[in-house]
Parts: structure tokens; C-alpha cells; sequence
């Protein structure tokens, strides 16, 4: 099957038809265990390849709290220095990541936790000091995606779980944000796989009035999302988002899905899932 | 190749001559950043197959301390409550094992990071509670170790590097004695590699003189080996290393050596390393 990449322009071979859902889960499955399980669960029973994503929800901050480290954060974003690298490689690639990983064992998946180190599967650049110092924060860039290693993994028969840490290739661990793992993963192994791109989170997708979990929007293709954009129904927080969804997609994700963690066994049922982000239609 | 195993009386078919290394590390090498990069490079730069695998080191002692919890040790076995199990999944499987990684990729090794519990590659059984319980710690049986996931993993072109955690296949993490996994790994795959198993110590073997490194005793068979408990030469703590040593040989591994982990250098240029532990010659 071939394609246009709308960025490039370039004609994009996809080599085959297997299917491959990436899926991203945030803190509010992580610390809530009934929901992790179901979630686990319902990941376990999708068809073809996948790989799950995972940030780090509150433990990170609590455990960091404990051994008498200040947790900073400058527009939302965690500054790690060298003592919160440390609490967050205990805690992602440790703590979050192999209990993830047992409880996918449970049920039969053939999980392996990773941190992009591993496999050298995501190697980033330390994000330069400008006006703020991020500290060990990783910024990934069209080359960090080792996808050859990822797809020997996943014909090996194993389910790649990653965690929000990356490596310099020099020995340095680094912090990389969990969403942007996810969107890089997915565009780099669109050109393998059908790939579709799912963000869980605490709602049951993009919503007309935030405060009604009814007035969900099931698709949006970039015309809406224009539309969408100029009435006002989509601002702020979602912004950011909904752009890197579409950018995604412009770069051959064949579809991106925004909802609740509790819903995603509906892909597996054919029934409606979420916000559905797609080409122009 | 065919060869008769000791205990079974089987005859065991080697199915090639692929050689694999499997090295244990033990915390005197992981507390010392320097002893830890020398003997990384030196790994790396091992011809064939090889399977790291890691203790804990004083790190998992320390932050457990800082985290208020105290460590219980009986007869010098760690009792693993779930606040300690928590603490040697973060120290273990995160911050030690994933800087190992990022270390060994620098080197061009491409390392995974692993507990028992990815890939299914370790299932072990909670001990049963006799006169002590020892919590959350996990026994290796002959089931334990899935040969075919670690040998799919290495035939990907990965390298295994193990933290001693392991899992039950019900979701619960455990720990399991790092010298313990390197042995029932060594069992396991001699089925398919030409295998020797390394202990990596502070010491450049097993000693006549326990004062005198130059006392290096640089080769035992079983027949030697009674010889040196009968003069008590041998006696006390390496009692149990050796015994499991000569267990491992008898169970078709080809040679265990114990040694430097600063000497590892010397198996690549045939030079002496340690003591080498074999069959009756």
C-alpha cells in the first residue's frame, strides 16, 4: 500500500497490513490499581501488535517528597536534576514499569518493560540550557526511533512496555515526556505498520462542554478540528494535544484515538471509542 | 554434540557449539563506579552470546533507610516485606539496572534490562512460610527459567541483563538471590550453549591462603575439590558457592570460573582468570 506523507510530500511504501495500536496511559490509571487492571486487561485482549506507554502519576513526586527531594516544575514540567533522575529512573523504569509488567504477564501477555536505553530503542539529545535549565530532560528528534530494533523485538513475540526515560547513547539516562514517546513511536512505525495512536486519559475523549461527559465528539478530521477551533469549543489544555495528534497523522498515523482507559475494550467490540482523529475524510 | 548428563545419566544433546557467558556481579563491583565501567567495557568486548546478571549492592540498603524502612536480614538473607519489595523493584530493576544498560550501550552492547518477570523469562514460587518468613522472595525450581523466550531474545540481537527479581505468573513481583538466577540460568541453556558461568567477587578466586592473593588455586574438578575440603582448605562460606558450582557442571554446563571482576579482561586474551571449576579431567 502506498501513501502520501503530507509533510514531506513524499510517497511512503507501507510494507505490510499488520496493525499495531500504541497506547499511552497517564497517572490517573496508573494510581488508581482497579482501573489499571481492567485496563491491563482490556490491552491484553487487542488483536496484532502493540506496545503500551506509560508516564509516572504520583508516585514519583510522593517517593521524591520522602527521601527529601524537592520537586520542581516550571508550566507543568518536571526539572530534573541528577537527585530526581534518580527517583524517577526507581520509579518509572523500576517501581511503575515491572508491576505493569507482571500484571500483563498475568494475563498472558508477553510484556517487557523498557526505558528507550534498552535495545537503544530511543536515543534523545539532553535539551539545550536556554533561559530555564530542565536538567537531565531528553528531547527526542527524527533520528531517536531505533525502529528496526523495536520491530526485531516485537517479532521476537514480546510486547514492548516503555516508560518516560530515554538515554543520551552515552551513558546518560534522560527524562522524556511519556506523550511524545508515544506520537514518535507511532510515527516512526507507521511506515511498518497500520498504526493507530491512543491516548487514555480521565475523559471520555474531546467534549464539547468539558463539564459534560455526553457531549463527547466521536471524530474530528482537520477541517473540523478548524471549525472546532474557530467557534472556540477546542482551547487551551486540548490545543497542544489535538496538534501533535494531527501532526502524527500527517505523518502516515493512520488514526488517533483520545478517551477514557475504562472504554478501550470497545476496540476490541467495534463499538465506538473515544475521539477519533483522522485525515480529511 | 552429545554428553551424558551426571545427575539425569541422559544423554543431553548440545544442539550446536554457540558458546554463551553467563556473569554474575555482586555489589562490590556495582558500589564502585570505577570497578563498574572497567569490567562493563570488558563484557562488552566478550566474542559470543552472554547474559549479565546483578545483585544489589549497598544502594537498596541505603535509600531503604532513607525511606524509613528498616532492613531485616536473617542469616544474611534479605526478608523481603512489601515496603522492602517495593524499594528492590525501584533500586534493582530501575536504578541499578538501567544505568548498567545506559553503560553498556555506550559501549555498544545492545543491553536489555530485565527482571524475571519480562518476557516471562523467570517464574518462580513464593517460599512457603516454615520457621521464618522471608516475604515476597521467590524459588527458582527446573520449570522456573523459559529457555526459548531468552534464546529468542538473544537470537534478536539483544543482551539479557538480569536484576535478581523474578515474578510468580500471578502478577506479584519477587525477590530471588542473584547467584541463584545466574546458576538455573546456566543449567538452563547449557542445554543449547557450550555455556560457562562466571562469579565476578572482590577477590581473584578461591584462595588457599584467604590473606594471600597470590595463593590463587587455578583449577578444582570434583576430585581436587575433595581433596581441598578434606584438608580443609576450602571450608566455610565457599562451601555453598562451590557446591553449587559443581552442581551447575554436573548439569552440563561446560566450566564455572570465580574471579576479579577486574580480571575479566583476560578470558578474551586467553590469559589465566580466577579459578576455573570443570569436570574430572
Amino acid at each position: 500500500m502506498n501513501k502520501v506523507d503530507r509533510v514531506s510530500g513524499q510517497v511512503v511504501n507501507i510494507n505490510n497490513d499488520k496493525s499495531l495500536f500504541i497506547i499511552k496511559i497517564g497517572g490517573n490509571v496508573i494510581d488508581n490499581s482497579e482501573n489499571l487492571y481492567h485496563f491491563l486487561k482490556d490491552f491484553t485482549s487487542l488483536p496484532g501488535y502493540k506496545i503500551l506507554v506509560h508516564g509516572g502519576g504520583k508516585v514519583a513526586t510522593q517517593i521524591s517528597e520522602t527521601l527529601g527531594i524537592e520537586t520542581k516544575l516550571v508550566d507543568g514540567r518536571r526539572i530534573t536534576d541528577i537527585e530526581t533522575l534518580r527517583v524517577v529512573t526507581m520509579v518509572y523504569g523500576g517501581l511503575i514499569n515491572k508491576n505493569i509488567v507482571a500484571q500483563l504477564q498475568r494475563f498472558g501477555n508477553n510484556a517487557i518493560g523498557l526505558t528507550g536505553a534498552d535495545g537503544d530503542f530511543i536515543r534523545t539529545k539532553k535539551r539545550p540550557v536556554k533561559t530555564i535549565d530542565y536538567g537531565f530532560v531528553g528531547d527526542i528528534d527524527e533520528n531517536s526511533i531505533k525502529t528496526q530494533n523495536i520491530i526485531s523485538l516485537m517479532e521476537a513475540g514480546f510486547t514492548p512496555v516503555f516508560c518516560a526515560l530515554t538515554h543520551d547513547g552515552e551513558g546518560q539516562l534522560l527524562n522524556t515526556n511519556a506523550d511524545t514517546i508515544a506520537s514518535a513511536l507511532a510515527v516512526a512505525l507507521s511506515k511498518s505498520f497500520q498504526t493507530t495512536l491512543i491516548y487514555c486519559f480521565e475523559k471520555k475523549g474531546v467534549l464539547k462542554d468539558i463539564n459534560d461527559e455526553d457531549s463527547l465528539i466521536r471524530e474530528i478530521d482537520p477541517q473540523r478540528y478548524e471549525e472546532l477551533k474557530i467557534k472556540q469549543i477546542i482551547h487551551s489544555g486540548m490545543l497542544p494535544k489535538l496538534d501533535n495528534a494531527f501532526t502524527a497523522i500527517a505523518c502516515g498515523v493512520k488514526a488517533v484515538i483520545i478517551g477514557h482507559s475504562d472504554d478501550l475494550g470497545n476496540l476490541k467490540q467495534n463499538k465506538p471509542f473515544g475521539t477519533r482523529l483522522t485525515e480529511n475524510s
